[in-house]
């Protein structure tokens, strides 16, 4: 047997125990572990257990810091700024939720500006629960230097995430995550661990040239997907989690890890909007779904977010797996 | 000589003349005529001139309004309302930068919801306009149906632009202004006229079959920029420009064009961030600047927007050029 079985509520207690056996206290290791939860439902095996030796070794290295205790400050009415207190995500996104919310109500738009922390995690759980609330979400985060601008030879940005999210009545909202990198960091890894070819356009080697061997990739940079459209919203991701928010580019990022290892130290900007407040209150949940209906309308079109809910029913069941090499590593951090 | 040269100040009277001759009082006209020039003063030709044709048919179909009188309404502290009267968006854009610049120095962050107006004008002005400010700003735009959503067959999303602005010290603001589409669909009308092949994955034929005839994308439709990713921003844009602020969708737009072939009719979403309300207010300007730094340090990688700054430089000495063609056919718009 390769594979190891976990139901959620196991899944939670193993990441609990690792983290407060690598200096997390219990509230901090409940927001990790509650996030990877997250992502097993629904099967997001990449950021699910399989990122705690990297949360591990970010404690380890004395960067991100388990007993955080993350504080709100608002800046304008519209805007929060939350001190992460060099926590993992996480751990901010259960402080500042509620006020952020609160405010975009009351202002028909809200800021979260999220500094001094470390994220590792998907950044959807974040807008899902805001959308879930029916409130329109945005999140950008950068990270560290693996991607050249279009046209450039050298790594600048990080994969520069954003996602967004979109009520429904009845129903999960609509929310997308996605990279601007055109390969998630891990597939190259792990094309590069399994001796595959990388497909075009997927990363440049140290000289700048195309390649699709994933080792000169790791070497010199990945590359933006959509070519100059990409690029262009990775910069602006690396501006708004930034610059904007007083908080690290991803050439800076790198600089602070100084080699340790550790997770991304930056920031995240979460931007809400409140339909209620926008010229639609009761209409425009309605108006949305007779987009929805034509999209689907047609074969090999769906909404994003859809695998990940219909994965969700199936792990409800039958819980989840993990490689049993990843289980017995999780049981040596604890050593 | 195939092509006329203007000074700004002579395209601004012929756009002024032409678009009073087909029903646009004076105040209408300046304000569309004047952000034709500053597209034919940044060389962006497709939104200059070449557009009063589509302007002169919207208003000869009834559609569009030339003695628009757009206005204001306070929907929430960080969200106006500004009901286009339906004017060309310029018209609007006048009148709610002010108030739009207001709210967001007041709350840290503020949305303009423009419903009822026709755009064929750029997204660009808009937000340069608000980073001149020191503001950081996004605009979001629907149009008609021309773009299949990703694995889908037929046209559902319009080409969905957004553009982005970050305001620069004693420069003009970094702004980018792009499609969702991965082709702009003047250049496939164009390739169809002209007779030549498209690039791969810009559209597909009625059947959803992909191909590189101009031609057949025309009858069949466009495909999004990057595959999945670009499909999940233009859903993003038509939600942001249709459901949120209760205006079209892109497939009700040609629903109420029914035929006539004027712009397309709509709403726009201005987004509004000032930098001085999200943490770091004196340095995030010089922030900035050092990711600028390395990106202009590698050949062949440059800063989006930068083109149109130094084309702005040439136009100012030697003006612009139009077809003869066109300035023939504005000349009958006016007979």
């Amino acid at each position: 047997m390769t594979e190891v079985n976990l139901t959620l509520a196991e899944g939670r207690a193993l990441a609990m125990k690792c983290l407060m056996a690598n200096g997390c206290d219990e509230h901090n290791a409940a927001a990790v572990a509650d996030n990877m939860m997250l992502a097993e439902r629904d099967m997001c095996s990449s950021h699910g257990l399989f990122r705690l030796p990297w949360h591990v070794a970010s404690l380890g290295a004395g960067k991100a810091n388990g007993k955080a205790r993350p504080r709100l400050d608002m800046l304008a009415p519209a805007v929060i700024r939350l001190h992460g207190d060099r926590a993992f995500a996480p751990v901010g996104h259960r402080l500042g939720h509620a006020p952020l919310v609160e405010a975009a109500r009351s202002n028909g738009m809200a800021a979260l500006a999220f500094v001094d922390m470390y994220h590792v995690a998907a950044l959807w759980p974040e807008v899902e629960a805001l959308s879930t609330e029916g409130l329109v979400a945005f999140a950008f985060t950068a990270s560290l230097p693996y991607v050249a601008p279009f046209g450039g030879t050298k790594p600048v940005y990080g994969t520069n995430p954003m996602s967004f999210g979109w009520p429904r009545k009845g129903k999960p909202p609509l929310v997308f995550d996605q990279a601007t990198a055109a390969m998630a960091r891990g597939e190259v890894m792990i094309a590069a661990r399994e001796g595959h070819t990388l497909p075009e356009n997927v990363g440049i080697d140290e000289n700048g040239n195309p390649t699709r061997d994933p080792e000169a990739v790791l070497r010199g940079a990945q590359l933006p997907f959509g070519g100059y459209k990409g690029s262009s919203l990775a910069l602006m991701i690396e501006l708004l989690a930034g610059p904007l928010i007083g908080d690290f580019l991803s050439i800076e990022a790198d600089r602070d890890d100084a080699g340790a290892g550790a997770a991304p130290h930056g920031g995240e900007l979460i931007l809400v909007l409140d339909p209620a407040r926008f010229g639609d209150p009761q209409g425009h949940m309605d108006h949305a779904e007779r987009l929805f209906d034509v999209i689907l309308s047609m074969d090999g079109s769906r909404l994003p977010g859809d695998r990940r809910y219909q994965n969700r029913l199936k792990t409800k069941e039958g819980g989840f797996y993990i490689p049993r090499s990843l289980y017995d590593k999780i049981d040596e951090l604890m050593q």
